[in-house]
């Protein structure tokens, strides 16, 4: 049931913004790679072999035994103590746990920001491509969404200058970007954070996949070079496991408060218990031996798409990109392919991918997918490229 | 740490909304009695006693078990398929699986009603007076709040058509409301439906405290008798435990699908391991044999307050109601007291409460106070009381 297809009773008169509410493309493509023997590229899930059942086993038996009672009451809207004060000891610049507010997945972190920084034709920069799912918190409070122009380094900064106008906030993704798997130089760091600074720019940094690098640590967070002109969003959802809901977000002090109202009125506070289990799951350094055999995992994933890729695409004019960590890989289709044209007759072969046009704030690049190499399996991905191949020289050769 | 003593760092511009975005007064009240040694009767926190901690634990078991990667996976916006039947099942009246959205806390269905049907202006009728996290959540959307005249039944329904102007809708709760602990009359919510559809007036009703009753159920939810004019939100913090944060909302088939949008673009869903903890908890008419013991509980405790109210308020002009159900009971200061200036002293004899001014839209009766008679014990309530007759009597003979 469309929602466009719904005639409102009479009396009900929606709010102007819900124009800009529709249905996410890649939620409806989810729903058709959930047939069974569709191999699927498209979802942003992580592998669930990552997720540490065990220890969230034993923290659940913890908290409930030590700490039921409190676990399971109201709490505070900034989030649990000892979560907070991790948060902020994980982070590689001086954060006080003041400024650390839990979040109900670093997707509400995005809505948060979208109800204290947006007015009604406010003016927010966004990479090109950048992430859906910020285009979509943001647009309730309806922004003028504007792409900066970006390259294999990030944020073209010449071009951040020429848009700046009255940018309320640059939104950027540097590591492993989604949907482009891209991360930002050292080099462009440097120079978007001083250029952030002359045009008094905000920045609000998201970093999901930070902690997903394959050979070397990504370079550090722009949060951490202009604290007092970024806000940072982190999430457990990468590392842990998504269907907990915890992220959080480190704002300055002036901006700290207001973000913490809003969090208030828009669900009290995130759960207690969750918090106390991901506390407990944190403690004694679990994610330092944790989180190494995910990289390890994912890398073997990327590798194995990017051999496919090698493999199958061979004289195709496809070209695709090599991330150094993350669970996306952005590839690009010949000339005169659309890859929202392409992606019926892939599902029929039984393979699926995001088309990128979804995650373009204006001026789509409709050749351009995004491919996930995190959830199918080794094997999977083999088949699944050389379906996706076959379905491309079909499409190009009828 | 005051907001408005901060200066924003340049180049922040804080949205419009965020002006109507203040730290509640209940918060700050809670965070003055969680000193040691105050009796509170301020928040609204269920007795934790009434945690069924054993049978989450069970449940944790059980899912991680079963169920674990799924659980701790990312999930359909709508919630979890068995707790979305399990609540229309709950319901007395037919409502379709489909139309049921979980939510993170039924605080979380406010703000969703609110970025779907308010616009800045927009004309809101609430109750007089009204629950303050309701005000909270709407408040970001910018609406006219507007109280309608309210009895001792609930809403005087000729003011109601007075005051219906282009109202978008009127926020209601009918049962044992917070803050009054009164309950709307069946006349009254025949009447109310009546004006509603005359006045083609969408309803929201909230309905956290319905299941605890203490004699004899509340009449039926006005959302049964007018399912196309209403949104109905309920919640499992009362029932079960606020700490996991879960709620949900029965929509019209109208509306359903802008609040599904406006919930993926607020958290993405509500998190999957809690969802499949209260499913399971849930099986079997668990809370056909819990709710009674919560009910039972809370009944001596309002006995217990009313007892100590009639002991101690004696010749003091204090009056107070009875509710039949829930967690509060609302009272009125004798004149020329007003409950704001009265806090700070009873705090000193180690009692607290909530002012009622925080709770109306406009017009606030500043002799009114909620008394939560849930989280203190029964000798506390003794001695609460008596302190805080001894402030009234005190204010009134210096």
């Amino acid at each position: 049931m469309k929602p466009d297809d719904l005639q409102p009773t009479p009396g009900w008169t929606l709010a102007r913004r819900t124009k800009r509410m529709n249905p996410s493309v890649i939620r409806e493509i989810l729903k058709v790679t959930e047939r069974p023997g569709i191999i699927s590229f498209a979802g942003g899930l992580p592998s669930p072999r990552t997720f540490p059942v065990e220890a969230f086993q034993a923290a659940c038996d913890k908290v409930l035994r030590e700490d039921g009672r409190a676990a399971l009451q109201y709490a505070a809207s900034e989030g649990y103590g000892p979560l907070r004060e991790a948060v902020a000891a994980m982070l590689p610049w001086r954060v006080d746990p003041a400024q650390v507010l839990i979040t109900t997945g670093s997707q509400q972190g995005l809505d948060l920001v979208a109800k204290v920084l947006i007015d009604h034709g406010s003016r927010v920069l966004v990479e090109t491509p950048t992430y859906l799912g910020a285009l979509q918190a943001f647009a309730p409070m309806e922004p003028e969404a504007v792409g900066v122009a970006s390259d294999d380094e990030g944020i073209d900064v010449a071009d951040l200058a020429r848009r700046r106008g009255e940018a309320r906030f640059l939104y950027v993704l540097p590591n492993f970007q989604n949907p482009t798997g891209r991360t930002m130089s050292e080099a462009r760091r440097q120079a978007l954070v001083q250029t952030a600074r002359e045009l008094a720019l905000p920045l609000v940094e998201d970093n999901p996949y930070g902690d997903l690098w394959f050979d070397a640590p990504p370079p550090l967070p722009l949060s951490a070079r202009y604290p007092e002109g970024a806000i940072y969003l982190g999430s457990f959802s990468k590392v842990l496991a998504p269907g907990l809901r915890l992220g959080y977000l480190v704002a300055p002090p002036a901006i700290a408060p207001k973000l913490l109202q809003a969090k208030q009125a828009a669900d009290l506070h995130s759960p207690s218990f969750n918090q106390r289990l991901v506390a407990e799951v944190l403690r004694d350094g679990f994610l330092d031996r944790h989180v190494p055999t995910i990289r390890s995992l994912y890398k073997a994933q990327r590798d194995a798409m990017l051999e496919a890729l090698a493999r199958e695409m061979r004289g195709l004019d496809v070209t695709w990109n090599a991330p150094d960590g993350g669970m996306f890989l952005w590839a690009r289709l010949p000339e005169g392919l659309a890859a929202v044209s392409l992606l019926p007759k892939a599902v029929e072969r039984g393979v699926a991918f995001v088309p990128g046009a979804a995650f373009y704030a204006d001026g789509a690049d409709a050749r351009t997918l995004r491919l996930s190499f995190v959830t199918a399996t080794r094997e999977q991905i083999a088949t699944g490229i050389a379906a996706l191949a076959a379905t491309i020289r079909e499409t190009l050769h009828p």
